[in-house]
């Protein structure tokens, strides 16, 4: 396997990427043995231990892959998917298979070695400006159909490397839990006529007992089926299907909410591993006026998730795709409302 | 927060189990720390640390709950759901939501302290049995529409106790994983006039690559878009809906099958945790006559999956349903098939 492959799980709709790349990083066969005790790819200095960056918040005039930056954007060492490949599907006997067409960014977040909550917000903002910097650069590739951005904090939580990172993934389809998470809006707009994250957002200040926080322009809650101890997801009172329409005054406002909802998290499960997760919309959304484009700009809401992770998935969530919880979103709520006096 | 409670994620259209009762489990909140160095609550000798059994292998005229046993099924004392409570959704504000309506019981898999696979097969036989002779019974409570049978190992596996066990939960719904599979089944099969899993077995004996053993029963395969690094499924020749159809010889090659991949795999990959998982026919395939149900039975087919537990599960998939896999299902077969001389 020279390129990496997608394959298509015919009764699932799922697709997995085969890349033999990944086998060679650290840490890939034992579990939370971290090859970063020894050496910090990203820490400063180390600038050649990365591929090149594409982008970086340093000073003027300094060379590009020379220290003195505040956080950078480079290409995956290990990566998932490659740039070369063509975004239609072909059969391999009954089954689907894709080239491993797609890119994949790594967004060192800070030259420190702090976790991002630790950060000044208007770092974190800055860093929040490169995510969406990078998606509308992916975006022009039009054989790009997605773009997911997630960090992993902790082995827990699927870290290999310690030093404060999140990732980007341009992948040639939309996933089916896009899709579905789509369909669905789209099916409460027609039946309502009425945006679901708007009636999301009004119904939780009625009844508000999982609000975790709030500013002008974003709200933090434990969801109502929380699948995680203390889930929490951010929405924007702005509805947008993409996350990429952000303003700065937007993105600012972001990293506050972030923040503080994160120093919470971290002051009642005592600095757990936990993931975040950007739910954006598909990229036909932003590119196209076919009626479908047009029904998820109508419909859908980037959101971020936020899932602290204090446990594992077991066979009852893979066999079923449920979830466990043992604690209510009200609950958990509370708890971070209060654990800050 | 007395009775559990289902939630609804209204986007993903999955289901949250909300339960108090097994926040009480040993180590929910500290990973890896299990109970069982001290006190192996499923030991011959210690029955009365379980509630009492509904079933169990022991000598003719033994008193139920004392210890000479091979196996037993208990409840489970943290139970995820109850047995008291209505099968039908209700609203909440804008939500959805259900009693915790089900069971949950464990099978204490050997008075021994092995592993499930180092039994004889003749006891896997019998305990797979039990798994068959309790979805019988469950299926006779009209109020439960999806019966799920699953085994961690390990906790990268989700086990809290090392004792082997698997687990079996009846839910008052089908979960939307098992819909779309069976939809997607089913779809194949209105096209194509033929089974998938028909389909399926015919392709992979053809491509003969990705098959791992087999046996007058049963096959085991790689599957072609593998998740997890050397996932296994095991398909039965004989092809059903619903699992609890297996006669007893079909147990006896289905154990023999069993055995003889989870050997390998502990081979290739010095014993790691793994999850089982029976992907089963929702219960309608095997009470209604409905066309809906009838097709399922055409066109449906159980399986176990097998998923090796080596990382966790990061952003990316929960992001996008999607996984990264570094080594392809031909290359972990033709390894499984060779560990052994």
């Amino acid at each position: 396997m020279q390129q990496p492959e997608l394959r298509r799980d015919p009764l699932r709709d799922t697709w997995t990427i085969f890349s033999e790349e990944r086998r060679r990083r650290p840490s890939e066969y034992h579990f939370q043995q971290s090859a970063d005790a020894v050496f910090d790819p990203f820490a400063p200095g180390h600038e050649k231990s990365t591929p090149p960056e594409i982008l970086a918040l340093r000073p003027e005039n300094s060379e590009a892959n020379s220290p003195g930056w505040k956080w950078r954007v480079v290409p995956n060492r290990y990566p998932a998917l490659r740039i070369e490949g063509r975004p239609e599907g072909r059969p391999d006997g009954i089954f689907d298979a894709m080239d491993g067409l797609g890119a994949h960014e790594v967004v060192i977040e800070t030259c420190d070695s702090l976790p991002l909550e630790k950060l000044p917000v208007a770092h974190v903002a800055s860093v929040l400006g490169a995510w969406k910097q990078r998606i509308l650069d992916l975006t022009k590739d039009v054989r790009f159909q997605y773009i997911c951005v997630f960090k992993n904090h902790g082995p827990l939580a699927g870290a290999t490397l310690s030093h404060a990172h999140s990732q980007i993934v341009a992948l040639p389809l939309v996933p089916e839990l896009i899709r579905r998470m789509c369909t669905n809006a789209a099916q409460y707009f027609r039946w309502k006529g009425r945006h679901w994250f708007r009636d999301l957002l009004l119904h939780e200040e009625q009844v508000n007992k999982r609000v975790v926080f709030e500013n002008s322009g974003f709200v933090v809650l434990c969801p109502y089926a929380s699948r995680f101890l203390f889930e929490m997801a951010i929405y924007p009172r702005r509805l947008s299907a993409n996350f990429q329409t952000c303003t700065e005054h937007d993105l600012n406002q972001l990293a506050e909410a972030l923040q503080a909802v994160l120093l919470r998290m971290n002051l009642a499960l005592e600095n757990p591993a936990y993931n975040i997760t950007l739910l954006n919309g598909p990229l036909n959304a932003v590119r196209e006026a076919t009626p479908e484009a047009l029904l998820i700009r109508d419909s859908w809401c980037w959101h971020l998730e936020i899932t602290p992770r204090l446990g594992t998935l077991a066979g009852f969530e893979l066999g079923t795709g449920f979830h466990i919880n043992t604690l209510l979103p009200e609950d958990a709520a509370r708890h971070l409302r209060e654990v800050i006096g």
